[in-house]
């Protein structure tokens, strides 16, 4: 049958469970995105630029497994990196491609637009090289093996990959011989590992397993927990991965941040005498600038492409072997560990005080239902929110290694976008929001009806408890935040909330369930230097290691 | 003298011309930023995000001959690398500081935020050797060459360089030995060159200069002219490099954008028997595809790193030395030649009709004063712009070469800051300005006063015109763009102006002429489909080239 390479790539896309593709258009892409908004299984998402295309795409393959997003050579593209690479960074599978000049103006080095005028071609995909797992310029020869490859790259690697798609090529019709298939992935044999970490356990006092972000990128959160219910081995969390397991679970103990974890917790890791680290890294910002106690040479390291006990390393094993193999652990644990206690309901009193950090994340843990989304910004949102104690079904977005602020707003469009019919609730500051606020106008555009909860404060409250708590560069410009949605369209649509007590904001939340079928924007007024508890010791740790 | 190396950076930027400083603070770089704010002879001008501060930086240093900006580690700099790929196409100096990670973190392979949370440092290096002229590690022992020497290149070149300064370098103290100088660049003898140029003036009938972009970037305006007022020689100019020659002397002819140019220009210069090419690049979009009808390889290359005639070849010698020995050449033409016709004033009726792009550019040309800046986004606005009448000390912008829409819109704010005294007009559509719209903000913080041009016509017009006339993914979203003031921080300040027709556009004119203290936001509805002719031509150009 006969396909253009761009329909074919399409067709594989949707294979692999792709149903939105986000990007913006650019005239090295616009014949190809004919391709895209023909199809009734595709649905293309217009961005307002190509950070927040990139954004989208990373919140929407978090849920969905992959995404895909298109831009234009040089332009477009270059403009996406710092997304990209955080994908890269947080293992977010995203396939990104980029509609390029044909292939017969790059054999002729002409000096065209969006090029940098000397005649070369290869600038950028050399730049996405350092920041994508695979790459490949596509033609019509190499299609039907390059772009299967590439997908299944992404999805092995659940990292990004570059196609560099010349506008011809895309067009250019192909005889498809095989209609793409999803991988089968070769399971390796790992037992001879899994001996090694049973005897370690059988001779441990106090097991504990740390559990990080691959188990959400690999979708090994049921095999994690099995793993868990038969070893009976307790759980600490990073605040990179939050999400990773369960935490209604008995054997959860919470989160382990190094030495601002609750003492009991941090008693419990640090003095473990078998650390199993299952698809966890352990960050600067994980572990309060590595201030765990424990000896990082004796903890046995579970990852993709790194198995590591004491002198044994393989770095060709893949995480989802790993657990594959830990399942056939015959081994129990029996020793006590600190239970996590889930925080009671009401811990705070409604008052016209202005309302203070600590209070905020209080009533919003007694807000979060069951089956929402929760994205939390690198900053205040996230310092507070990683300690929220979630439901089994929950889902909790951060970006605690890659840290990009205004990551979370277009991410928001992508999880929304992914799921129109989960609850997302949004937690930002108003320093973040400011990078990639259009994006809001996308949602908007597309009837989303995500909860946005925008903290006011004036700054980069963040940025304050790392250096310069008072100095000008780390304030923000006051803007009228209330009333942006209808700037980016809105009509009646959205509900605005303007909240500066705990009474207020107890009432924005009653309206919020009143009225689930509308977008909620709710702007939180806060002190300026109020910040959780845990944001102040980081941002303590951070000078020490900037020093 | 002892100074921190931080210090030391800002003395030689300082030195260099340089008194602002835009960016994004981030805790690899905040310290550094203490050094910067301190000073009374650089202001540190902060961005809403890194792409917007990059664009800004460009139209500052396009005003100002050189410019400086500071990013964080990986999502800072990853996100400014589109702005500073542009600069580099079309010959701006930026100078790039990345504030990164200390010196022991790196070589301890830790695994910290911003990095891609595997050891290693030096990604983001790697991709920006792509985009900028030099590049340089800077440390304690190397600073006083390092800082220098990629100064002195930026300077050299008209290019970008790229500054990786870790956090625990910008602090250390250093013993400053000699203060930075800026350096005196050795001319070469190119009067050989020069001779055979002459030769060919001598004897051809109907000579003509192409002059270009880099008489921008070089600053060259004045020797180019003396150059023409010398030898008679009549001038055709590109519209990547619009105002590279001043459109009042009596030997400009006009623009020269190939198969769409004026008939009398375009068959003067097709038909010339000698083509000086002076700091002009031959590009798709100047050139409606490549649509000259002269012979490329008998035009004269004079150029940065390009003296091209015949057979003979220079990639080492630099526009500056070529511009000085033209100045030594003794010839005078004779020739007849099509003399430029400026517009007469008053071009049009004022109706209460809807405006139409025409109408719209013709009382632009009446509107524009002396001394104005003037930027025109690529897109309706940069090929309505580059056909303007300009007065001698007008300044135009547009990035025909690069492209990246949304790009004038921070540039203003750069261009704007580096003389708030002088009018800047920028000429944008709803399009690209929804890519950058925050800088909006900074503009008012910084309570800069450009009149702003927004045509509202509910897409990406450009882009229409090359493919995809109706299709959705050319719609962009209906923002209520006369509110943006307000929101992003405006009181009484900003006058908006609501403008559908001449009349209306007449009345706008007068009223920003009555109060020149004031930023005017102004908002052009015109037909969807409605386009200057030119735009109309080169999308076809495009198109074309697409297939």
């Amino acid at each position: 049958m006969n396909k253009r390479v761009g329909e074919y790539l399409m067709d594989c896309l949707s294979t692999a469970g792709v149903d939105k593709v986000f990007g913006v258009p650019g005239d090295f892409n616009l014949a190809f995105l004919d391709d895209i908004i023909s199809r009734d299984d595709i649905e293309w998402i217009g961005n307002t630029n190509e950070l927040n295309a990139s954004y989208a795409a990373d919140g929407y393959a978090r849920m969905n497994g992959l995404s895909a997003m298109v831009t234009t050579f040089g332009v477009g593209e270059l403009s996406a990196v710092n997304g990209i690479a955080g994908s890269y960074a947080e293992r977010i599978p995203v396939v990104a491609i980029t509609g390029a000049p044909t292939r017969s103006v790059e054999q002729a080095g002409k000096y065209v637009h969006h090029s940098l005028g000397e005649g070369e071609f290869d600038n950028y995909r050399k730049m996405f090289k350092e920041i994508t797992t695979a790459q490949g310029y596509i033609t019509p020869e190499n299609a039907q093996e390059e772009i299967p490859r590439l997908i299944n790259e992404a999805l092995a690697e659940k990292r990004p990959v570059h196609l560099h798609l010349p506008i011809d090529v895309a067009m250019t019709e192909i005889e498809v011989k095989d209609a793409y298939q999803l991988p089968e992935f070769k399971a390796q044999d790992v037992s001879n590992y899994i001996e090694m970490v049973k005897n370690k356990l059988n001779s441990a006092s106090q097991p504990v397993i740390i559990a990080g972000h691959e188990i959400n990128s690999f979708k090994l959160h049921d095999k994690l927990e099995q793993f868990v219910n038969q070893t009976h081995i307790p759980v600490a969390q990073l605040s990179l991965g939050k999400g990773a397991f369960n935490e209604e679970n008995p054997y959860y103990m919470g989160i382990y941040d190094g030495s601002i974890a609750e003492e009991n917790i941090r008693n419990y890791v640090d003095n473990s005498d078998a650390i199993l680290n299952i698809g966890a890294k352990l960050t600067d910002s994980a572990t309060a600038g590595f201030s765990y106690e424990f000896d990082i040479d004796d903890v046995v390291m579970l990852n993709q492409h790194n198995f590591k006990m004491n002198d044994t390393e393989d770095q060709d094993v893949t995480l989802p072997d790993l657990l594959e193999g830990l399942l056939e652990m015959d081994y129990v644990n029996d020793a006590d560990y600190p239970q996590y206690k889930r925080p009671k309901a009401g811990q705070y009193e409604l008052t016209n005080e202005p309302l203070t950090q600590e209070t905020y994340f209080k009533m919003m843990q007694d807000f979060i239902a069951p089956d929402d989304v929760i994205l939390a910004e690198q900053g205040t949102s996230f310092f507070g929110a990683y300690d929220l104690a979630l439901y089994q079904a929950n889902k909790f977005i951060g970006q605690p290694l890659w840290g990009s602020i205004g990551y979370t707003l277009p991410a928001t469009l992508g999880t929304q976008i992914a799921d129109p019919n989960r609850r997302n609730l949004l937690l930002i500051g108003d320093g973040s929001l400011q990078l990639t606020v259009q994006s809001i106008s996308t949602m908007i555009r597309e009837k989303l009806k995500p909860v946005l909860f925008v903290i006011n404060n004036d700054g980069y409250t963040v940025e304050r408890k790392i250096h310069g708590e008072n100095e000008p560069y780390n304030d923000i410009f006051m803007w009228d935040y209330k009333a942006l949605p209808a700037v980016f369209g809105a009509k009646d649509d959205v509900k605005i909330h303007d909240v500066s007590t705990s009474e207020e904001l107890k009432q924005a939340f009653e309206t919020i369930k009143a009225y689930p079928e509308m977008m909620h924007f709710v702007e939180v007024k806060m002190a300026m230097h109020d910040a959780p508890h845990k944001l102040e010791a980081i941002g303590k740790a951070f000078t020490k290691q900037n020093s």
